[in-house]
């Protein structure tokens, strides 16, 4: 199965693509969507949502994750994630595919075994469970890959608590 | 010229048609799109493009004017309405309209000549300047016509800067 994971961010939003098969999984894209922080808010949602359009075109995903924060630094903050947020589930959606959410301390308990991990810590995890030579970069292409790990695992459990 | 105002919200958006020509305004059209509270994200998000594609369409506005709050109760509030907002956002890019935002405070000083003006005196108003016999239900569809209505201002005052 192909998964599609999606950090949202309106300025940067990363995405990493994965295929697990049974218990393996290995890496098949990832990188970050840039858009200019000057531009008009409508035509950067409208490069996000085209681009995510043309990943899942490509890779074709089963499902997609997307990391949705509890809380944010201000209410302008919130405003962005949501709209990136948005964004990435009108992608999915419209494309027909299942889209499943996680928070922050849930992928970094699911990634790096511990709630409260650091980044440097997940981005090593990362790393480590994709056999990647080095920590993925941009920071936003680690978090989407991150996700997508994250809904693998919950998958994994799931399927094993229905046999 | 049409202007679309929207009031963003994922379980109700309101919207509102006005035709402004000269210094008079006409209402074309309002209402509000409902979602299932309860539905996914997902589909909700999908049902409100579609329907405000098709508004679009139906009606060709010039111009979109969607009501852009500072702040909100909480951070999940927030995510909320900057999710809701992405989708009039996006629905106008896509389809070439440049959209404008305004905050709450800006609506009532120009619709009800008070920034801190309460919700039935800008619905009074937006029922005058319209000549409608009653305010419009939902309440977002009042506030989706409060913000057309203020767009519609802003353009007429820039105009005769621009004389």
């Amino acid at each position: 199965m192909i998964v599609l994971g999606i950090d949202p961010g309106t300025i940067s939003m990363g995405f990493g693509v994965i295929e697990c098969q049974d218990n393996a999984v290995a890496l098949i894209k990832y990188g970050a969507l840039k858009t200019l922080a000057r531009s008009p808010i409508g035509e950067r949602l409208s490069f996000l949502y085209q681009n995510l359009q043309s990943i899942i075109a490509q890779y074709q995903p089963a499902e997609v994750a997307v990391e949705q924060p509890f809380v944010a630094k201000n209410a302008s903050s919130a405003f962005a994630i949501g709209r990136a947020q948005a964004i990435a589930i009108l992608a999915a959606a419209n494309a027909h595919l299942p889209c499943f959410e996680y928070t922050p301390s849930e992928i970094k308990m699911r990634v790096a075994n511990h709630g409260a991990a650091d980044k440097a810590q997940v981005q090593q995890m990362v790393m480590l469970q994709l056999e990647l030579k080095e920590i993925p970069e941009p920071n936003d292409a680690a978090d989407a890959l991150a996700v997508a790990l994250c809904h693998v695992q919950v998958m994994q459990l799931e399927k094993l608590l229905n046999r």
